[in-house]
């Protein structure tokens, strides 16, 4: 724990880049060095990080040279470029973006769950989509201690998940709609301003969208549970920040309400909210800035045998994405994994 | 049908009272009067209707006595007082509230599932709680067809389901988030502006809200189901009007997406909106203002044997209230039932 690190941000200007320096400010990691890269447009950028002035870099050869581990927090095609230049010249990638997710040997981690696959990168790890990461922290410990035998969850999207853009346009709509015109969908399918839309990124197999069966994919890799059934419906809805959930678990072996709500409890990364006498119970506006997962509503499911239904809150920028990514380095730097 | 019909509307100022009165200026029932009641607050009030003036009168007995059918549009506790004295006095209910719902002897419509039910009332028709009239719709023709073993169901709901209480909060809501301030929150139990709160009515048993609930023992009366299993979360969203609906069912026999479409497509009160390649599949922006119920994002549940995904939309005003209700009274009046 001694050896200073020397860690870079790739796309550093961006929201989760943004948010990820935030987050450095608040953490103990032992940095020698802060690089913050971007596109050749923000080069020469000066951003603040602990009181000091840090210039914008351009990602190039020299500068992953120089740095220990590289935080990317860009598009998939510039993960796609840039990552096996990082990874040839020995700076460990933390990937945010979909290119390597799925990848035979790069580890999907999600540190609450599996920081144990982060020793075998080959100089790549992945961090999963955001919606994918709120779930298997919410559901991970059901997994392990009960079974799970399928996974049903509809989602309740926030703006933010499509970034900045995300943001401007649901203001940008409820400003037209307040002045008696009509919003003209840039970013979204349709008008966002008090309306929801069952339709994120593109459609792919069997009428799914890409975020739906990333939820399939990605938390079947997390959980080493390759034949885990799951069914996801992921909606964008009208809120800045922080991803809700509805989830119908079936469990292979029995397991009571007060046991689950122990359990989850006592696991990591969760915080339970689940009060109903005092109207208690996750909410994007208040999981919103925090790192944690929160869980309520937690109760049978009336339709199913053995069967639990939950209702999950986290901030997708920060444990969503941002924190994620940071509680990855700091597995790798405690272990010396890099 | 050529005997003119007395009609009353009790409520008629009221959210649903007035949706009622334009659904009736759009169709064609036989009236030969219509008669607006409401609190003695509101008597002496004058409606349009048709282009002439009607002046609010108080609900009495008097008034009940003329009328050969009231469709009432009041809270439950106003319904338990006034429909027996409708009742007493000859005049034919149709009840929008929760009065009766689950009454013995009370037929509960929804005319597109069970409108043979009618017959067999004894003077009040109850007409279901909005998210259970919009789900039956969709999923009765599978039912009837294929059998089902369970329903799981997330919901999207538009502040209107509070009434008119519920749009002026998201208005002041946001007004007041755009304007720096915090959202008091009185209609709703948390701020409803960029915010979706899992709790609509109060928890009951087993920790669900009497909202999911109704949707569970609705359901079963309207379908003649009692034990259909069906388990519900039901969610508030920042959206003006329309309810929609993540719903999973498990099939007792098979059926292809194909054949769900198709059947759906020919179903009464149903408009298949399932084109992905051009982003059209049901949302509460477009539902709103319209009679019918929109299916869309209809695909195999991935996670279930036997399993379909369906994504439904629909003004919850209209075919959840005040529609359903006048569909209701059109059954009674051809089959001259009252």
């Amino acid at each position: 724990m001694s050896r200073g690190v020397k860690l870079a941000i790739v796309g550093a200007t961006g929201a989760v880049g943004q948010e990820m320096m935030q987050i450095l400010e608040e953490r103990n990691l032992p940095l020698e060095e802060l690089i913050c890269l971007a596109a050749p447009s923000e080069v020469g950028t000066k951003l603040s990080f602990k009181g000091e002035t840090i210039i914008v870099q351009s990602a190039d050869e020299k500068v992953f040279k120089a740095a220990d581990i590289a935080l990317f927090a860009v598009e998939t095609d510039i993960s796609n470029k840039l990552a096996p230049l990082a990874q040839k010249n020995n700076c460990l990638v933390i990937d945010n973006s979909n290119a390597f997710r799925l990848a035979e040997g790069v580890p999907l981690v999600v540190p609450e769950v599996n920081a144990r696959d982060i020793k075998d990168h080959k100089g790549i790890i992945a961090s999963p989509n955001c919606s994918t990461i709120i779930m298997v922290v919410a559901i991970n410990p059901i997994y392990e201690k009960y079974g799970l035998k399928r996974v049903i969850v509809s989602t309740y999207q926030a703006v933010s998940g499509a970034g900045v853009a995300g943001i401007e346009e649901l203001d940008t709509h409820i400003k037209t709609y307040q002045a008696g015109q009509k919003p003209i969908p840039k970013t979204f399918q349709h008008p966002i301003s008090f309306n929801v839309i069952p339709h994120i990124d593109v459609f792919v197999e069997d009428d799914y969208t890409k975020e739906e069966m990333k939820m399939v994919y990605e938390a079947r890799k997390i959980m080493h549970a390759p034949e885990l059934r799951i069914s996801a419906t992921a909606v964008r809805v009208p809120v800045y920040r922080s991803h809700s959930e509805a989830i119908t678990l079936d469990l292979e072996s029995p397991a009571t309400v007060a046991e689950v709500k122990e359990l989850l409890a006592n696991a990591p990364g969760i915080i339970v909210q689940d009060d109903i006498t005092n109207n208690i119970y996750p909410m994007p506006l208040y999981a919103s800035n925090t790192d944690e997962v929160y869980v309520g509503r937690i109760r049978t499911d009336i339709s199913g045998d053995n069967s639990i239904a939950l209702w999950v809150a986290a901030d997708q920028i920060r444990k969503g994405a941002a924190t994620n990514t940071i509680q990855i380095a700091e597995e790798v730097i405690a272990k010396n994994l890099f």
